[in-house]
Protein backbone atom coordinates (compact mmCIF):
# COMPACT_ATOMS: atom_id res chain seq x y z
CA UNK A 1 0.00 0.00 0.00
CA UNK A 2 1.59 3.47 -0.63
CA UNK A 3 2.29 5.55 2.11
CA UNK A 4 -0.53 8.45 1.11
CA UNK A 5 -3.07 5.61 1.70
CA UNK A 6 -2.12 4.46 4.83
CA UNK A 7 -2.21 8.35 6.19
CA UNK A 8 -5.94 8.29 4.57
CA UNK A 9 -6.67 5.22 6.20
CA UNK A 10 -5.77 6.40 9.57
CA UNK A 11 -6.57 9.63 9.99
CA UNK A 12 -10.10 8.59 8.59
CA UNK A 13 -10.03 6.18 11.61
CA UNK A 14 -9.29 8.51 14.22
CA UNK A 15 -11.91 11.03 13.03
CA UNK A 16 -14.29 8.00 13.09
CA UNK A 17 -13.56 7.10 16.53
CA UNK A 18 -13.64 10.64 18.04
CA UNK A 19 -17.17 10.65 16.93
CA UNK A 20 -18.14 7.36 18.35
CA UNK A 21 -16.45 8.18 21.46
CA UNK A 22 -18.18 11.53 21.66
CA UNK A 23 -21.45 9.89 20.64
CA UNK A 24 -21.14 7.17 23.30
CA UNK A 25 -19.65 9.76 26.20
CA UNK A 26 -23.16 12.33 25.44
CA UNK A 27 -24.72 9.31 25.67
CA UNK A 28 -23.73 8.36 29.23
CA UNK A 29 -23.92 12.17 29.79
CA UNK A 30 -27.20 13.19 29.12
CA UNK A 31 -28.95 9.66 29.78
CA UNK A 32 -30.62 11.08 33.34
CA UNK A 33 -31.15 14.61 32.45
CA UNK A 34 -33.09 16.48 30.32
CA UNK A 35 -31.22 19.34 29.07
CA UNK A 36 -28.72 17.83 27.24
CA UNK A 37 -24.73 18.48 27.42
CA UNK A 38 -23.52 18.43 24.07
CA UNK A 39 -19.32 18.78 23.27
CA UNK A 40 -17.60 21.72 21.89
CA UNK A 41 -15.71 21.45 18.86
CA UNK A 42 -13.30 23.92 18.26
CA UNK A 43 -10.37 23.81 15.12
CA UNK A 44 -7.27 25.51 15.11
CA UNK A 45 -4.13 25.70 12.77
CA UNK A 46 -0.60 25.23 13.93
CA UNK A 47 1.42 27.81 13.35
CA UNK A 48 -1.38 29.81 12.23
CA UNK A 49 1.10 32.86 11.41
CA UNK A 50 2.56 31.32 8.48
CA UNK A 51 1.50 31.36 5.56
CA UNK A 52 2.31 27.67 4.65
CA UNK A 53 -0.27 25.29 5.70
CA UNK A 54 1.62 23.52 8.62
CA UNK A 55 -2.14 21.28 9.83
CA UNK A 56 -3.86 21.46 12.51
CA UNK A 57 -6.77 19.76 14.62
CA UNK A 58 -9.73 19.76 16.42
CA UNK A 59 -10.81 20.11 19.95
CA UNK A 60 -13.92 18.91 21.31
CA UNK A 61 -14.72 19.39 25.45
CA UNK A 62 -17.28 18.79 27.46
CA UNK A 63 -18.23 19.99 30.91
CA UNK A 64 -21.04 17.88 32.55
CA UNK A 65 -22.34 16.20 35.42
CA UNK A 66 -20.86 12.57 35.39
CA UNK A 67 -17.85 13.60 33.16
CA UNK A 68 -16.54 16.60 35.10
CA UNK A 69 -13.72 17.60 32.10
CA UNK A 70 -13.97 15.98 29.22
CA UNK A 71 -11.57 16.45 26.04
CA UNK A 72 -11.35 14.48 22.57
CA UNK A 73 -8.67 15.92 20.15
CA UNK A 74 -7.75 15.16 16.61
CA UNK A 75 -4.99 16.18 15.13
CA UNK A 76 -3.08 15.74 11.85
CA UNK A 77 0.06 17.96 11.35
CA UNK A 78 3.17 18.24 9.33
CA UNK A 79 6.17 20.44 8.30
CA UNK A 80 9.99 20.33 9.05
CA UNK A 81 11.50 19.48 12.33
CA UNK A 82 13.54 21.66 13.86
CA UNK A 83 17.08 20.73 14.13
CA UNK A 84 16.81 20.02 18.14
CA UNK A 85 13.84 18.05 17.61
CA UNK A 86 14.49 15.44 15.34
CA UNK A 87 16.86 13.32 17.17
CA UNK A 88 13.89 12.15 19.38
CA UNK A 89 12.10 11.15 15.72
CA UNK A 90 13.61 7.79 13.82
CA UNK A 91 13.89 8.43 10.34
CA UNK A 92 15.01 11.83 10.10
CA UNK A 93 18.59 11.66 9.03
CA UNK A 94 18.07 12.25 5.97
CA UNK A 95 15.00 14.24 5.69
CA UNK A 96 13.38 16.72 8.33
CA UNK A 97 9.92 16.09 6.87
CA UNK A 98 7.19 14.80 9.13
CA UNK A 99 3.66 14.21 9.45
CA UNK A 100 1.75 13.18 12.26
CA UNK A 101 -2.26 12.24 12.61
CA UNK A 102 -3.62 11.15 15.84
CA UNK A 103 -6.23 11.11 18.63
CA UNK A 104 -6.32 11.89 22.27
CA UNK A 105 -8.70 11.71 24.93
CA UNK A 106 -8.32 12.55 28.93
CA UNK A 107 -11.14 11.99 31.21
CA UNK A 108 -11.73 13.51 34.57
CA UNK A 109 -15.05 12.67 36.11
CA UNK A 110 -17.01 14.16 38.73
CA UNK A 111 -17.60 11.10 40.95
CA UNK A 112 -14.27 10.58 43.01
CA UNK A 113 -15.39 7.07 42.86
CA UNK A 114 -14.18 7.11 38.88
CA UNK A 115 -10.86 7.14 38.32
CA UNK A 116 -9.53 9.38 35.46
CA UNK A 117 -8.91 7.88 31.93
CA UNK A 118 -6.43 8.70 29.60
CA UNK A 119 -5.72 7.35 25.75
CA UNK A 120 -4.06 8.27 22.84
CA UNK A 121 -3.08 6.72 19.48
CA UNK A 122 -1.24 7.90 16.30
CA UNK A 123 0.43 7.27 13.19
CA UNK A 124 3.91 9.28 12.45
CA UNK A 125 5.27 9.18 9.29
CA UNK A 126 9.06 10.26 8.90
CA UNK A 127 11.32 8.61 6.00
CA UNK A 128 9.64 5.24 8.77
CA UNK A 129 5.96 5.03 9.42
CA UNK A 130 4.86 3.34 12.87
CA UNK A 131 2.18 3.56 15.24
CA UNK A 132 2.12 4.35 18.85
CA UNK A 133 -0.01 5.07 21.82
CA UNK A 134 -2.20 3.47 24.58
CA UNK A 135 -4.51 4.20 27.72
CA UNK A 136 -4.38 4.35 31.46
CA UNK A 137 -6.35 5.07 34.19
CA UNK A 138 -5.47 6.80 37.99
CA UNK A 139 -7.91 6.15 40.76
CA UNK A 140 -8.22 8.12 43.27
CA UNK A 141 -9.38 4.89 45.22
CA UNK A 142 -8.07 1.97 44.94
CA UNK A 143 -10.71 -0.50 43.08
CA UNK A 144 -9.70 -3.69 42.11
CA UNK A 145 -13.11 -4.74 40.39
CA UNK A 146 -12.38 -1.64 38.01
CA UNK A 147 -8.95 -2.32 37.60
CA UNK A 148 -9.30 -6.16 36.79
CA UNK A 149 -12.10 -5.23 34.64
CA UNK A 150 -9.52 -2.43 32.68
CA UNK A 151 -6.92 -4.89 32.57
CA UNK A 152 -8.54 -8.25 31.83
CA UNK A 153 -10.40 -6.09 28.52
CA UNK A 154 -7.07 -4.79 27.42
CA UNK A 155 -5.06 -7.92 27.36
CA UNK A 156 -7.84 -10.11 25.69
CA UNK A 157 -7.62 -7.17 23.06
CA UNK A 158 -3.97 -7.62 22.67
CA UNK A 159 -3.89 -11.34 22.59
CA UNK A 160 -5.77 -11.55 19.70
CA UNK A 161 -2.86 -9.90 17.67
CA UNK A 162 0.15 -10.89 19.60
CA UNK A 163 0.65 -12.78 22.70
CA UNK A 164 3.69 -10.69 24.30
CA UNK A 165 1.67 -7.21 23.50
CA UNK A 166 0.25 -7.26 27.16
CA UNK A 167 3.27 -8.29 28.64
CA UNK A 168 5.43 -5.73 26.98
CA UNK A 169 3.03 -3.30 26.95
CA UNK A 170 1.78 -2.89 30.26
CA UNK A 171 5.21 -2.81 31.63
CA UNK A 172 6.61 0.10 29.41
CA UNK A 173 3.36 1.66 30.71
CA UNK A 174 4.20 0.88 34.56
CA UNK A 175 7.64 1.96 33.91
CA UNK A 176 6.27 5.68 31.79
CA UNK A 177 3.66 6.87 34.11
CA UNK A 178 5.81 6.62 37.16
CA UNK A 179 6.66 9.86 39.67
CA UNK A 180 9.66 9.26 40.10
CA UNK A 181 10.02 11.93 42.86
CA UNK A 182 7.34 10.72 45.07
CA UNK A 183 8.48 7.04 44.18
CA UNK A 184 4.74 6.77 43.27
CA UNK A 185 2.82 5.25 40.21
CA UNK A 186 0.32 7.44 38.81
CA UNK A 187 -2.09 5.02 38.51
CA UNK A 188 -3.42 1.41 37.74
CA UNK A 189 -1.37 1.65 34.68
CA UNK A 190 -2.80 0.28 31.01
CA UNK A 191 -0.78 -0.45 28.06
CA UNK A 192 1.67 1.84 25.95
CA UNK A 193 3.24 1.20 22.98
CA UNK A 194 5.63 3.19 20.63
CA UNK A 195 7.36 2.82 17.33
CA UNK A 196 5.17 -0.14 16.20
CA UNK A 197 6.06 -1.11 13.36
CA UNK A 198 5.83 -5.09 12.14
CA UNK A 199 6.63 -6.53 9.08
CA UNK A 200 2.60 -6.16 8.56
CA UNK A 201 0.89 -2.01 8.33
CA UNK A 202 -2.39 -3.79 8.58
CA UNK A 203 -1.50 -5.62 11.44
CA UNK A 204 0.13 -2.64 13.25
CA UNK A 205 -3.38 -0.11 11.84
CA UNK A 206 -5.72 -3.20 13.00
CA UNK A 207 -4.35 -3.34 16.44
CA UNK A 208 -4.20 0.69 16.79
CA UNK A 209 -7.75 0.41 15.79
CA UNK A 210 -8.60 -2.15 18.59
CA UNK A 211 -6.78 -0.04 21.17
CA UNK A 212 -9.35 2.57 20.81
CA UNK A 213 -12.20 0.28 20.43
CA UNK A 214 -11.05 -1.25 23.50
CA UNK A 215 -10.94 1.86 25.38
CA UNK A 216 -14.36 3.21 24.44
CA UNK A 217 -16.06 -0.28 25.43
CA UNK A 218 -14.30 -1.04 28.80
CA UNK A 219 -14.11 2.74 29.90
CA UNK A 220 -18.16 3.23 29.16
CA UNK A 221 -18.87 0.35 31.29
CA UNK A 222 -16.97 0.85 34.06
CA UNK A 223 -17.93 4.53 34.30
CA UNK A 224 -21.48 2.77 34.08
CA UNK A 225 -21.05 0.43 36.65
CA UNK A 226 -20.32 3.53 39.61
CA UNK A 227 -21.66 6.54 38.11
CA UNK A 228 -24.12 6.95 40.81
CA UNK A 229 -22.38 5.91 43.56
CA UNK A 230 -22.68 8.14 46.63
CA UNK A 231 -19.62 10.29 47.86
CA UNK A 232 -18.90 13.34 50.03
CA UNK A 233 -16.97 16.16 50.02
CA UNK A 234 -13.88 15.19 51.30
CA UNK A 235 -13.63 12.05 49.28
CA UNK A 236 -14.03 14.98 46.74
CA UNK A 237 -11.20 16.66 48.35
CA UNK A 238 -8.42 13.46 48.12
CA UNK A 239 -9.52 13.77 44.49
CA UNK A 240 -8.03 16.96 43.91
CA UNK A 241 -5.40 16.15 45.68
CA UNK A 242 -4.98 13.05 43.50
CA UNK A 243 -5.24 15.31 40.54
CA UNK A 244 -2.42 17.31 41.58
CA UNK A 245 -0.51 14.43 41.54
CA UNK A 246 -1.97 14.21 37.21
CA UNK A 247 -0.76 17.79 36.82
CA UNK A 248 2.83 16.81 38.48
CA UNK A 249 3.03 14.30 35.99
CA UNK A 250 1.97 16.07 33.02
CA UNK A 251 4.16 19.20 33.45
CA UNK A 252 6.98 17.78 34.97
CA UNK A 253 7.36 14.31 32.88
CA UNK A 254 4.99 13.95 30.14
CA UNK A 255 6.88 13.73 26.46
CA UNK A 256 3.31 14.62 24.34
CA UNK A 257 3.16 17.74 26.51
CA UNK A 258 7.09 18.74 26.11
CA UNK A 259 6.47 17.88 22.94
CA UNK A 260 3.61 20.00 22.21
CA UNK A 261 4.97 22.94 24.04
CA UNK A 262 7.97 22.51 22.40
CA UNK A 263 6.63 22.26 19.22
CA UNK A 264 4.52 25.44 18.91
CA UNK A 265 1.98 23.13 19.41
CA UNK A 266 -1.56 24.40 20.19
CA UNK A 267 -1.46 25.66 24.34
CA UNK A 268 -5.36 24.57 24.84
CA UNK A 269 -5.33 21.95 23.24
CA UNK A 270 -2.02 20.39 24.97
CA UNK A 271 -3.39 21.27 27.74
CA UNK A 272 -6.19 19.98 27.71
CA UNK A 273 -5.14 17.46 29.80
CA UNK A 274 -5.14 18.58 32.83
CA UNK A 275 -7.47 18.39 35.81
CA UNK A 276 -10.44 20.77 35.76
CA UNK A 277 -9.60 21.64 39.61
CA UNK A 278 -6.34 20.05 41.75
CA UNK A 279 -5.28 21.50 45.30
CA UNK A 280 -2.06 20.86 47.24
CA UNK A 281 -1.90 20.83 50.73
CA UNK B 1 36.32 37.36 57.71
CA UNK B 2 36.60 33.34 58.20
CA UNK B 3 34.04 31.36 56.28
CA UNK B 4 32.77 29.04 58.71
CA UNK B 5 31.96 32.61 60.12
CA UNK B 6 29.74 33.74 57.20
CA UNK B 7 27.79 30.62 57.62
CA UNK B 8 27.24 31.03 61.07
CA UNK B 9 25.97 34.59 60.44
CA UNK B 10 24.02 34.00 57.49
CA UNK B 11 22.13 30.97 59.02
CA UNK B 12 21.34 33.06 61.72
CA UNK B 13 19.57 36.07 59.85
CA UNK B 14 17.68 33.08 57.95
CA UNK B 15 16.05 31.56 61.22
CA UNK B 16 15.43 35.36 62.45
CA UNK B 17 13.97 36.72 59.43
CA UNK B 18 11.65 33.42 59.37
CA UNK B 19 10.57 34.38 62.82
CA UNK B 20 9.72 38.00 62.37
CA UNK B 21 7.95 36.73 59.44
CA UNK B 22 5.67 34.13 60.93
CA UNK B 23 5.26 36.89 63.74
CA UNK B 24 3.92 39.46 61.45
CA UNK B 25 1.81 37.11 59.31
CA UNK B 26 -0.10 35.51 62.38
CA UNK B 27 -0.55 39.32 63.15
CA UNK B 28 -2.23 40.36 60.04
CA UNK B 29 -4.30 36.66 59.91
CA UNK B 30 -5.53 36.97 63.69
CA UNK B 31 -6.43 40.90 64.11
CA UNK B 32 -9.81 40.30 63.83
CA UNK B 33 -10.86 36.79 64.75
CA UNK B 34 -10.78 35.44 68.53
CA UNK B 35 -9.34 31.67 67.34
CA UNK B 36 -6.13 32.85 66.73
CA UNK B 37 -4.73 31.28 64.04
CA UNK B 38 -0.68 29.69 63.83
CA UNK B 39 1.70 28.25 61.78
CA UNK B 40 2.57 24.53 61.81
CA UNK B 41 6.05 23.86 62.51
CA UNK B 42 7.52 20.60 61.18
CA UNK B 43 11.62 19.55 60.86
CA UNK B 44 13.02 17.32 57.77
CA UNK B 45 16.39 15.91 57.37
CA UNK B 46 18.33 15.22 53.96
CA UNK B 47 18.79 11.68 52.90
CA UNK B 48 17.26 10.57 56.50
CA UNK B 49 18.17 6.94 55.25
CA UNK B 50 21.92 7.75 54.99
CA UNK B 51 23.98 7.38 58.32
CA UNK B 52 25.96 10.32 57.51
CA UNK B 53 24.35 14.14 58.27
CA UNK B 54 23.38 16.11 55.13
CA UNK B 55 21.52 19.09 56.87
CA UNK B 56 17.86 19.52 56.69
CA UNK B 57 15.48 22.56 57.51
CA UNK B 58 12.30 23.56 59.00
CA UNK B 59 8.84 24.08 57.14
CA UNK B 60 6.16 26.40 58.77
CA UNK B 61 2.89 26.42 57.24
CA UNK B 62 -0.22 28.10 58.07
CA UNK B 63 -3.88 27.68 56.51
CA UNK B 64 -5.87 31.34 57.24
CA UNK B 65 -8.43 33.08 56.63
CA UNK B 66 -6.31 36.12 54.96
CA UNK B 67 -3.31 33.60 54.07
CA UNK B 68 -5.36 31.02 52.20
CA UNK B 69 -1.81 28.77 52.38
CA UNK B 70 1.90 30.88 53.01
CA UNK B 71 4.43 28.59 53.78
CA UNK B 72 7.67 29.96 55.50
CA UNK B 73 10.86 27.24 54.49
CA UNK B 74 14.34 27.71 56.01
CA UNK B 75 16.60 24.70 55.46
CA UNK B 76 20.72 24.36 55.34
CA UNK B 77 21.82 21.73 53.39
CA UNK B 78 25.44 19.99 53.03
CA UNK B 79 27.59 17.34 51.54
CA UNK B 80 29.08 16.25 48.35
CA UNK B 81 27.33 17.31 44.32
CA UNK B 82 26.53 14.79 42.33
CA UNK B 83 28.73 14.77 39.07
CA UNK B 84 25.44 15.69 36.69
CA UNK B 85 24.91 18.59 39.37
CA UNK B 86 28.18 19.97 39.71
CA UNK B 87 28.01 21.70 36.30
CA UNK B 88 25.14 23.71 37.68
CA UNK B 89 26.71 25.32 40.57
CA UNK B 90 30.10 27.99 40.22
CA UNK B 91 33.34 27.09 41.98
CA UNK B 92 33.03 22.58 42.01
CA UNK B 93 35.84 22.21 39.42
CA UNK B 94 38.16 20.83 42.27
CA UNK B 95 35.80 20.18 44.63
CA UNK B 96 32.40 19.20 44.85
CA UNK B 97 31.74 20.30 48.49
CA UNK B 98 28.13 22.55 49.01
CA UNK B 99 26.66 24.15 51.88
CA UNK B 100 23.73 25.75 51.29
CA UNK B 101 21.46 27.95 53.59
CA UNK B 102 18.41 29.82 52.82
CA UNK B 103 15.10 30.97 53.60
CA UNK B 104 11.70 30.56 51.35
CA UNK B 105 8.17 32.02 51.20
CA UNK B 106 5.22 31.85 49.08
CA UNK B 107 2.04 33.05 50.06
CA UNK B 108 -1.17 32.37 48.48
CA UNK B 109 -4.32 34.85 49.39
CA UNK B 110 -7.82 34.18 50.06
CA UNK B 111 -8.70 37.62 48.38
CA UNK B 112 -8.20 37.08 44.84
CA UNK B 113 -7.71 40.97 44.89
CA UNK B 114 -4.21 40.21 46.66
CA UNK B 115 -1.36 38.97 44.61
CA UNK B 116 0.71 35.87 45.67
CA UNK B 117 3.82 36.86 46.89
CA UNK B 118 7.11 34.97 46.54
CA UNK B 119 10.46 35.44 48.16
CA UNK B 120 13.85 34.09 49.01
CA UNK B 121 17.11 34.37 49.59
CA UNK B 122 20.20 31.97 49.97
CA UNK B 123 24.20 31.87 50.97
CA UNK B 124 25.78 29.13 48.82
CA UNK B 125 29.60 28.34 49.87
CA UNK B 126 31.32 26.08 47.13
CA UNK B 127 35.15 26.76 46.66
CA UNK B 128 33.52 30.07 45.95
CA UNK B 129 31.12 32.11 48.47
CA UNK B 130 27.89 33.89 47.02
CA UNK B 131 24.02 34.99 47.69
CA UNK B 132 21.29 34.91 45.74
CA UNK B 133 17.66 35.36 45.89
CA UNK B 134 14.86 37.81 45.49
CA UNK B 135 11.03 38.53 45.53
CA UNK B 136 8.42 38.81 42.94
CA UNK B 137 4.37 39.12 43.10
CA UNK B 138 1.77 37.57 40.84
CA UNK B 139 -1.99 39.27 40.45
CA UNK B 140 -4.85 37.84 39.42
CA UNK B 141 -6.18 41.31 38.42
CA UNK B 142 -3.95 44.52 37.55
CA UNK B 143 -3.89 46.65 40.32
CA UNK B 144 -1.40 49.36 39.40
CA UNK B 145 -1.48 50.99 43.17
CA UNK B 146 0.21 47.43 44.57
CA UNK B 147 2.43 47.09 41.76
CA UNK B 148 3.83 50.76 41.76
CA UNK B 149 3.96 50.25 45.88
CA UNK B 150 6.10 47.59 45.50
CA UNK B 151 8.56 48.58 42.65
CA UNK B 152 9.39 51.68 44.57
CA UNK B 153 9.52 49.95 47.80
CA UNK B 154 11.89 47.60 46.01
CA UNK B 155 14.06 50.34 43.91
CA UNK B 156 14.75 52.53 47.26
CA UNK B 157 16.32 49.81 49.11
CA UNK B 158 18.16 48.63 46.31
CA UNK B 159 19.77 52.21 45.50
CA UNK B 160 20.77 52.41 49.05
CA UNK B 161 23.54 49.27 47.73
CA UNK B 162 24.48 50.37 44.04
CA UNK B 163 22.51 52.07 41.40
CA UNK B 164 22.67 49.66 39.68
CA UNK B 165 20.99 46.58 41.25
CA UNK B 166 17.23 47.51 40.89
CA UNK B 167 17.69 47.77 37.04
CA UNK B 168 19.80 44.78 36.67
CA UNK B 169 17.60 42.71 38.88
CA UNK B 170 14.19 42.98 38.39
CA UNK B 171 15.18 42.72 34.88
CA UNK B 172 16.50 39.56 35.61
CA UNK B 173 13.16 38.81 37.60
CA UNK B 174 10.99 39.75 34.59
CA UNK B 175 13.01 37.32 32.61
CA UNK B 176 13.09 34.54 34.63
CA UNK B 177 9.36 34.76 35.48
CA UNK B 178 7.75 34.27 32.09
CA UNK B 179 6.02 31.06 30.63
CA UNK B 180 7.31 31.21 27.20
CA UNK B 181 4.52 28.53 26.14
CA UNK B 182 2.00 30.74 26.55
CA UNK B 183 3.95 34.32 25.88
CA UNK B 184 3.29 35.53 29.15
CA UNK B 185 4.80 37.02 31.98
CA UNK B 186 4.25 35.08 35.85
CA UNK B 187 3.14 38.20 37.55
CA UNK B 188 3.93 42.25 38.22
CA UNK B 189 8.13 40.86 38.29
CA UNK B 190 10.32 42.54 41.18
CA UNK B 191 13.96 41.32 41.24
CA UNK B 192 16.04 38.57 41.13
CA UNK B 193 19.94 37.92 41.98
CA UNK B 194 22.38 35.32 42.17
CA UNK B 195 25.83 34.69 42.04
CA UNK B 196 26.18 38.10 44.20
CA UNK B 197 29.61 38.29 45.13
CA UNK B 198 30.92 41.96 45.18
CA UNK B 199 34.36 42.60 46.77
CA UNK B 200 32.44 42.97 50.18
CA UNK B 201 30.89 39.37 51.81
CA UNK B 202 29.70 42.51 54.63
CA UNK B 203 27.89 44.14 51.72
CA UNK B 204 26.32 41.54 49.84
CA UNK B 205 25.38 40.34 52.98
CA UNK B 206 23.64 43.29 54.30
CA UNK B 207 22.44 43.88 50.59
CA UNK B 208 20.29 40.24 51.17
CA UNK B 209 19.20 41.46 55.03
CA UNK B 210 17.77 44.05 53.32
CA UNK B 211 15.90 42.14 50.88
CA UNK B 212 14.26 40.37 53.46
CA UNK B 213 13.07 43.01 55.68
CA UNK B 214 12.31 44.96 52.44
CA UNK B 215 9.72 41.98 51.57
CA UNK B 216 8.31 41.24 54.78
CA UNK B 217 7.56 45.08 55.15
CA UNK B 218 5.95 46.25 51.52
CA UNK B 219 4.14 42.99 51.50
CA UNK B 220 2.56 43.46 55.08
CA UNK B 221 1.72 47.10 54.00
CA UNK B 222 -0.21 45.89 50.45
CA UNK B 223 -2.14 42.66 52.52
CA UNK B 224 -3.08 45.59 55.44
CA UNK B 225 -4.29 47.93 52.58
CA UNK B 226 -6.84 45.47 50.69
CA UNK B 227 -7.70 42.60 52.41
CA UNK B 228 -11.04 43.68 53.57
CA UNK B 229 -12.12 44.01 49.62
CA UNK B 230 -15.14 42.48 48.89
CA UNK B 231 -14.73 39.59 45.96
CA UNK B 232 -17.57 36.99 44.54
CA UNK B 233 -17.18 33.67 43.40
CA UNK B 234 -16.28 34.62 40.13
CA UNK B 235 -13.54 36.43 41.10
CA UNK B 236 -12.01 33.02 43.20
CA UNK B 237 -12.84 31.26 40.00
CA UNK B 238 -10.45 33.87 38.11
CA UNK B 239 -7.62 33.32 41.16
CA UNK B 240 -8.21 29.71 40.49
CA UNK B 241 -7.08 29.98 36.94
CA UNK B 242 -4.33 32.13 37.40
CA UNK B 243 -2.70 29.65 39.85
CA UNK B 244 -2.81 27.12 37.75
CA UNK B 245 -0.51 29.62 35.59
CA UNK B 246 2.17 29.23 39.14
CA UNK B 247 1.52 25.88 38.70
CA UNK B 248 2.72 25.79 35.70
CA UNK B 249 5.60 27.84 35.83
CA UNK B 250 6.92 26.07 39.40
CA UNK B 251 6.64 22.58 37.39
CA UNK B 252 7.80 23.22 33.54
CA UNK B 253 10.33 25.79 34.42
CA UNK B 254 11.59 26.77 38.15
CA UNK B 255 14.80 25.85 38.66
CA UNK B 256 14.52 25.62 42.58
CA UNK B 257 11.51 23.01 42.26
CA UNK B 258 14.11 21.07 39.37
CA UNK B 259 17.02 21.96 42.11
CA UNK B 260 15.04 20.22 44.85
CA UNK B 261 13.41 17.19 42.65
CA UNK B 262 16.72 16.29 41.35
CA UNK B 263 18.68 16.12 44.82
CA UNK B 264 16.71 14.37 46.86
CA UNK B 265 15.06 17.22 48.15
CA UNK B 266 12.03 17.17 50.95
CA UNK B 267 9.15 17.00 48.60
CA UNK B 268 6.86 18.69 50.94
CA UNK B 269 9.12 21.91 51.47
CA UNK B 270 9.79 21.78 47.59
CA UNK B 271 6.19 21.97 46.50
CA UNK B 272 5.23 24.12 49.49
CA UNK B 273 5.26 26.74 46.30
CA UNK B 274 2.25 24.93 45.12
CA UNK B 275 -1.03 27.11 44.87
CA UNK B 276 -3.69 25.20 47.47
CA UNK B 277 -6.58 25.13 44.47
CA UNK B 278 -5.55 25.70 40.53
CA UNK B 279 -8.22 25.45 38.02
CA UNK B 280 -7.48 24.76 34.40
CA UNK B 281 -10.58 24.87 32.14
Amino acid sequence: MKNFKKKELSKKWFKLLRNQIINEFEKIENQNISKKLKFKKKKWKRKPHLKKDNGGGQMAILYGNIFEKVGVNISTVYGSLSHDFKKNLPGTNKNSNFWASGISVVAHMQNPYLPSFHFNTRMIETSKIWFGGGMDMTPTFKNSKHKKMFHSNIKNMCDKHNKNYYKDFSKYCDEYFYLPHRREARGDGGIFYDYLDSSSWEGDFNFTKDVGSCFLDVVSRIISMDMSKKWKKEHKEQQKIKRGRYAEFNLLYDRGTKFGLQTDGNIDAILMSMPPEAKWI
